[in-house]
């Protein structure tokens, strides 16, 4: 059986967000999961997701780049503190500081993989490396430091 | 009389971005124009474009900051070639690498202002400085390190 997906545990004041709110029904709904110490996230991108014609806008990899980071840091957090991750033990990060490298075109029209990986996790504090590929191929690289978030987010929301 | 955006200037492959082209119906269609040495791009986020209720996504505010910098990039690279800005002359930059440092909670349900300088023009290179404010007070900084479009991009595309 399938793991539930972190974002598919997240409560419900986090689950409208456009990159990975299972709740938002225009947004990307982005899953991410373990595979081993490394989360993965797939994502086909819309046709208009373009850039010049053929290749996937910038904006759109940096946003699966950061929601794919954000809960990982999310998943990473819950198992530091020794949790289960469970719908009522989850955290619940926001990012920092987001980080991307456009190393190569991203062709569109196929499945990317994004590959996480926590490199840092310190109090309120996660550190996480991000691969997105294409066809095999690493075609951007992301860094992102992401923060527990703060339940005034949600309290003053 | 309004000068025409840095965007309606695009020839017509570069005019599909999500972010900015003109010709992306589904897409975000920013516009940016000088303002003295800043440039200058205002964009009121959709209802969807949340993240927790009441704040802006974070990869809506990546993608704005991205295809305006790549714009500022545009217009500064073709105005230290001693080209006027004008549809024939106007070059088209990609973005290499983006950091983004979000300092605030950015609302959502007002219009953002973003104002981003070019700090280096450089052959085929441009980094551009960008500030986002919400309510004049800058929630997200970003900065861009912009490279010019390999011709390759689009006749490969």
């Amino acid at each position: 059986m399938t793991e539930p997906a972190f974002q598919d545990l997240y409560p419900e004041p986090y689950a409208q967000c456009y990159g990975c709110g299972r709740l938002n029904e225009q947004g990307l709904q982005i899953k991410s999961r373990w595979e081993g110490d490394v989360s993965v996230c797939h994502y086909t991108p819309r046709p208009e997701h373009t850039a010049v014609p053929g290749y996937v806008y910038g904006g759109l990899l940096a946003s699966l780049v950061d929601c794919h980071a954000t809960g990982t840091a999310a998943a990473a957090a819950t198992h530091a503190h020794g949790d289960p991750l469970r719908a009522d033990t989850i955290r619940r990060f926001v990012t920092a500081r987001l980080e991307v490298d456009y190393r190569a075109p991203t062709p569109l029209g196929v499945e990317l993989e994004l590959r996480a990986r926590p490199v840092e996790v310190k109090g309120r504090k996660v550190v996480v490396d991000i691969e997105l590929l294409a066809e095999g191929r690493v075609t951007v690289t992301g860094h992102a430091i992401c923060v527990e978030a703060p339940s005034s987010l949600i309290d003053d929301g």
